[in-house]
């Protein structure tokens, strides 16, 4: 039997007539190239709105095309979420830091018909566009005094669009299942993929978001996105401010610097914010340097990478911040767990623990983890394997795909190694590509490499799977030293016992001059492989 | 274009399994009949729902049958909440209070294949017996040992049906658009009529009950539905405590007994509670005769009627609780609106203002207030109009109705005459059958009874519109004086001059002995019209 309840679409024009409903005198405080401290109201940001998606409809974009975006976190990046969302259209946002052949790859895959492009971003398309065959125009997001001297075709100018339009628009209906946003995850091999986000899955995951255990976002807040708007929809605050009126402050290009983060925390009195970790260890070293106070801010949302402890607990025991893990990823609109506030009961030693893990997955996000064979393990938090995940706002099939992305049983695997605890806690232990599989028996190379670094005379360590004629594959330890130590291979390895089961502890340790990184700092055990492809383990290779 | 992302249907099962892999080891505490304090984990509730189901299967229960329940606020109804909806059933819960014929109606009217009652009610029900074709059996939530002796037909036993199964029942996957949940609301005029939940508008409208500006639930909380599992779903709170794993309280029968609620409070750490006035009146009164403290309740959620100012100021005075105002209604889920925390910087009478008003649109619900004409009026908190909402928790036909309830643009009419300020916030001015229409213009009848009681010599007021030649309809004042004191009627009209516009002032004013109220202690304006049908005039009638 059907119910009989309102159909009421899951739309981002609901978000938009919510916020414009009960929070049009509510402020979006924006820092952009052009104003270094923008401000106006909910209310006149969606009469912009309005004038961006009559634009948008001028310039011959029609329902289904993508809009492509290369900008910082600031109002003409919020309008453009909106208009493009709103009117049909998908907002596709591009991350300006790619390779020039990924940036390439991404605009011609999407076929975005038009660009708009924060000033700064024009000598890099200008330095591409002979390339970009599908896009049909470029919008420069700046006022016309700012507009840059260019040789792109078929410029325009985002203010003057706008005030060639007086706001009248008729917001078409939408389906919820139609795509709304398009975002790109450049994994470590092949072509970047797209995640495309559905009104539905938006709508649905920004409830989620705003859970009292997760974000908890409440309209008498001012919520600072530090987060890129190009990143996975800046983890959908900018879908979340509006949903429930708090005041947003987008902090423009300078999102790594911890002198202009604290100066828009102390004088637009933010209580949350949300980065990766590094941008958080930028303002600690500001606050510290400066002797500055912080006194309004309340949380901070990590995620993107594991927040070190000693982040957590400078913000905590300097400035009485509360640091929260989320975990999550493009496929998931992004969030899959958040680690709300533990009980103050809870010993301190207990408290530490949980409060490293990855959380608990939010209302919407189903998690298991899985072994070899794909059969599910318990949530005991001892055992370990593929992560996997299932849910509305979790990708079913990357953009122009031909297959699922899902496995035969309608799960999507994440690529992490994780545990889950009896209280559903989630512990990321490997990437499923980095997991060493030793006799049908998994060690994290995660957790050896801790061990190892925390040894003297270890400057930077990494464990990689070598394969083995009796175990598939065994550890192997690779160690820079320390500049002036000599460690010895046996004694690191020696370091190991009792601090892992033996079978975990590695066969070999190379000590090495270097261990590659990628173009963001990560160890690449993928160039790492590569690099010791001809390495035997010393047993089967007595010469 | 569609969006790729996975379907995810919204259903109570998905409720259900996100609180068994994550909430297992919190705590469900009751009051039954047969147990003063029964407690246990969600782990244990669910596996109790997986043996409920497989029961019901066995009694014959096909997916799309209605099961109706009699029960109060315990443990073994919370059960039947999810093995009937998650099992592909409809959860038709019964309010025990009505009439004879009004019972009689519903359960025949919904086709309730079993019904499940507390043993206290097995008397009505027999009283009813005889009527009731379409049931097919009766279930006592009672153990064995507790089974009262009775003459009904095909009776079983709760705790016997549970006792035979193994807990291993194949949860059947449920679009998201089927119906979940069956509640009636009984109006003034005509038979009952039946909201029929879907699963999506349960889920949907849990999300929307938990954001942050609303009942902002957390996990690490203790929340104690006051108000009943059979009106509207106990406000969504059986639902909404399993989605963020907070500790439910289910108060039993006793609900509107000061002193047992007190008690558990007290004894189980209550933060949250949620119910009419006139409970917290009567826990109130025994907080004062006792002298006891209630640390731990935070919040109490009212709704159901507006809430006097001095329950909101004894419960901040004297515990530091905080009174928060929800408006809604069986047709929308029930939540429409929530009145969150003011800031703090609002000045004192500004504050009391805005606590007085029913709160801002949740996101999930939209509104609008229009003329006779169906024009949307302004959004001013001056101008008062229908109120009309839309929304996917949104009642849009009644069950087994042949007709839409919705208007012909697809808007909620829900009886209630009402302002809207520019941030959003409804004040509920009178019911759209009680509003006086003056000349084309309307006049709220309650406006000016709360101005007639606050009258010396007035212990009751109303005021209803009676027929005027030429102004369509003119407000009559009718009366009951306080013992002992004589007013004048021209001196209690004189009493509203420089209080409203002129025009608003009653035409006449009539004394009398008593005002007719409803079985819950309204005033009836539908007797008081009834009562007065002879009224004319005195200027046209002047004899």
């Amino acid at each position: 039997m059907q119910g009989l309840m309102m159909q009421g679409q899951l739309t981002l024009t609901g978000i938009m007539r919510h916020a414009q409903s009960n929070f049009s005198e509510q402020e979006i405080v924006s820092v952009t190239t052009d104003n270094p401290r923008h401000r106006y109201t909910y209310g006149e940001a969606f009469q912009r709105v309005a004038k961006l998606a009559s634009a948008l409809e001028k310039l011959g974009a029609r329902a289904g095309d993508c809009i492509g975006t290369l900008a910082w976190n600031d109002y003409r990046h919020f309008e453009l979420y909106f208009a493009t969302s709103c009117s049909g259209l998908v907002c596709h946002t591009i991350n300006p830091r790619l390779f020039a052949d990924q940036l390439i790859y991404i605009i011609q895959h999407a076929e975005d018909r038009l660009l708009f492009i924060d000033p700064m971003f024009v000598p890099l398309i200008e330095s591409l566009e002979s390339e970009l065959s599908a896009v049909k125009g470029f919008v420069v997001l700046a006022p016309k005094a700012q507009m840059p001297k260019t040789r792109l075709p078929n410029v325009y100018c985002y203010e003057e669009l706008l005030a060639a339009e007086d706001g009248n628009f008729d917001w078409p209906e939408i389906e919820e299942s139609r795509a709304a946003a398009l975002c790109y995850t450049s994994g470590t091999t092949g072509n970047p993929k797209g995640v495309l986000y559905s009104h539905r899955a938006i709508a649905l995951h920004t409830y989620g978001v705003l859970l009292p255990d997760a974000f908890a976002l409440q309209g008498c807040e001012t919520v600072m996105p530090v987060v890129p708007m190009f990143h996975v929809n800046a983890w959908s605050l900018p879908y979340a401010a509006p949903v429930t009126g708090a005041k947003l402050v987008l902090p423009g290009p300078k999102m790594g610097c911890g002198e202009s983060l604290c100066r828009l925390i102390r004088e637009e009195g933010v209580h949350v914010t949300a980065g990766v970790p590094t941008v958080w260890l930028a303002l600690q070293k500001y606050l510290r340097e400066s002797a500055l106070e912080i006194p309004s801010l309340q949380r901070v949302i990590v995620g993107g990478a594991a927040c070190p402890w000693s982040i957590m607990q400078e913000f905590e025991e300097r400035h009485g911040v509360y640091t929260h893990h989320a975990w999550g990823m493009t496929e998931m609109s992004p969030l899959g767990t958040f680690n709300g506030r533990v009980p103050d009961s809870l010993p301190a030693a207990e408290a530490k623990k949980r409060r490293l893990k990855a959380g608990r997955a939010v209302y919407g996000v189903e998690m298991r983890i899985v072994d070899d064979e794909g059969r599910e393990l318990p949530r005991d938090g001892i055992a370990f394997g593929a992560l996997q995940v299932r849910g509305p706002w979790v990708c079913e099939r990357y953009f122009k795909a031909e297959t699922s992305a899902l496995t035969a049983d309608g799960w999507f695997d994440t690529g992490d190694v994780a545990t889950i605890d009896p209280q559903g806690y989630l512990g990321i232990t490997d990437r499923t590509k980095d997991v060493i599989k030793s006799g049908g028996e998994w060690i994290s190379s995660i957790e050896l490499e801790n061990i190892a670094v925390a040894m003297e005379g270890v400057q930077e360590a990494a464990v990689i799977g070598v394969a083995h004629e009796k175990w598939d594959e065994r550890p192997l330890l690779v160690v820079v030293a320390t500049p002036g130590s000599q460690p010895q291979p046996q004694q690191l390895l020696a370091g190991f016992d009792g601090k892992v089961a033996s079978w975990w502890i590695p066969d070999d340790c190379l000590l090495v001059d270097e261990i590659p990184h990628t173009a963001t700092g990560k160890t690449s055990k993928k160039d790492l492989r590569v690099k010791l492809r001809d390495y035997h383990w010393p047993q089967l290779d007595p010469a």
